[in-house]
């Protein structure tokens, strides 16, 4: 047990949004405060978040608008996944020490409440317990279900794939090689491309930079001459519109997400959807926590194909929640070698403070 | 038998494309020309064109852009699905005086060779050969599998029909009522407004004109507060975004046309398909033509409903070949009333000249 006056010293440093970002997010929107460490009260637990990730679908949240998660209130914690142990508990099935994910906040501490989302892991199944943040985590079934379920390619079809060498679009290109799809990644930069093809397996890569509109559909022509049968659509505008220009009859575009323009009040969307018509196609929205009940069928599948090395995966982890929003921005600068994951507390040292 | 002086005479007015249409055709774009009355070879016939239709999806074919079908080609009659008489035959199954309905073009009359797409038609069974045209042709079925099969609602379900009093949405909103819908239909005037309620049933009515697109989207919700679940688009830009702004979770949005921007060079496209994700929504672009093989099955049901009284049908017939480009026009105006056809021919007189 920790001194009194350890307790009192420990403080929750917190990462909170102050105001709604217009366009791209400023340090202005946030305040990195320090709080008191929460107390669990009758079953709840405290969690010290080690881990948080940082995607692009949380830029999302911190807008009023309607979306299929309410707006992070303003004077709240940035919320994030993360992973993290049990500082302090009164929930039996969440022991001091014990790792856990789920959905919390960019926070040092977080109390768990009733109904929070947040389950036990198993930390000596995988090298970092980072990895529940990534290929094991909402990233890696998020491509697993996207490529598996939503799309359902046949082997000898092509996939293409916006953000390529992103944290869901590395993953998607490798399940698409897996069910036998010729695959093709877009991404951004020379060294990106070279690692679609080196690391990721990518049959072909396409470098985004420099091309137009009209550019992109002629690479994505070259590469796929009888057009594309499956789209796992990361990105939006001019990289969508060239893949819709490119759909093969009875296509299927998934979307998955539209980064390039969550940071712009204007939506651009998709231009070219009379393709949808001339090609017959589908384009379907998708959420992995629609997939909840088989998360367990996802995730024992992507461990398979993880133990057997049919899939790599990369994580940049930045430290220090001071960083939080460069970290965050990378995911737009397109500045990150993998699922961007920031860094809070060193693993062994998160129960120390009340373990 | 004409005598040898009548059939020199008789000649075939056509309207030939001689320009590729800068936004709205104009009358530069296109020729009215005389040209000899074909001759049939054997296996062909020659079909006197009593009534064309006129559709919005025609104005797709004068560009030279990739689509569904072949761009028509510049010093060619402009293509159209027609019904008419067959008043010269070198075929056994085309006897001259059958009436019969295909893909032809805009000229008074066709030569029909193999592997044209024309089938005989029982011009008893209906009030006008021109319903081939409408309710019981392309029309009609796009109306049918268009719901029946892309949306397949569920009792109960609420269906947003953009283009409603147009000759596919018409049709659409009272399909929709008798598999037991709630009915939207959105419309331009309040003319067509009341049509929209008076004469197909639609539940509720709205007018677009003189609403922004943030008023579109209140009035959409008034109607539908919880959201919509199956969306039949025949309009584009800022109807499909704030019909994209209601959807419901799971919903499904039939792609038939986006009239709104067949006149345009910038296409808007969807400007709002973040709300796919959102919704976990599905867009899916069809043809009729895919459901060739199920033609007979959508128009023995339609051909019931028809006869029970269920369903209502419009017809906009303007006569004369010289007002081919009016008559098209009227469909981006929305000027019709009904399914806009033009009528080249008396119907008794379609076989005179060579019957």
């Amino acid at each position: 047990m920790p001194t009194n006056k350890e307790k009192i010293v420990a403080m929750n440093q917190r990462f909170l949004l102050v105001r709604r970002p217009q366009g791209v997010p400023s340090p202005e929107d946030f305040e990195l405060v320090d709080a008191p460490v929460p107390s669990a009260s009758e079953g709840e637990f405290i969690v010290r978040n080690v881990f948080v990730s940082l995607d692009p679908a949380m830029r999302g949240w911190l807008d009023d608008t309607p979306s299929y998660m309410p707006p992070v209130p303003l004077g709240t914690a940035v919320r994030a996944s993360a992973v993290g142990r049990v500082v302090e508990s009164r929930h039996p099935d969440f022991p001091v020490g014990a790792w856990v994910s789920g959905l919390t906040a960019i926070e040092e501490y977080s109390r768990i409440g009733t109904g929070g989302f947040t389950r036990l892991i198993d930390v000596e199944a995988v090298p970092s317990p980072s990895n529940y943040l990534s290929v094991l985590g909402a990233v890696g079934l998020t491509a697993y279900f996207g490529v598996v379920d939503v799309l359902a390619p046949k082997p000898g079809q092509t996939l293409l794939v916006s953000g390529a060498a992103g944290a869901v679009g590395s993953l998607v290109g490798q399940i698409g090689k897996i069910l036998g799809c010729r695959t093709i990644g877009i991404a951004g930069g020379s060294e990106k491309v070279q690692r679609l093809e080196e690391r990721y397996g990518y049959d072909v890569a396409i470098d985004y930079r420099g091309k137009d509109r009209a550019a992109l559909e002629a690479a994505i022509q070259a590469a796929a001459p009888n057009g594309v049968d499956c789209v796992f659509e990361n990105v939006g505008g001019d990289i969508l519109d060239a893949a819709l220009s490119s759909l093969r009859d009875g296509a299927t575009v998934a979307l998955c997400g539209l980064i390039s323009e969550y940071n712009s009040a204007e939506k651009i969307g998709a231009r070219n959807i009379w393709q949808l018509i001339v090609h017959r196609a589908t384009m379907r929205g998708f959420l992995v926590s629609d997939f909840l009940p088989r998360f367990g069928e996802g995730m024992q599948a992507m461990a398979a194909w993880l133990q057997d090395g049919r899939l790599r995966f990369d994580e940049h982890v930045d430290h220090g929640i001071e960083n939080a929003l460069p970290a965050f921005l990378r995911l737009f600068e397109g500045t990150n070698q993998g699922k961007m994951i920031l860094q809070l507390s060193d693993a062994d040292e998160a129960t120390r403070v009340r373990g």
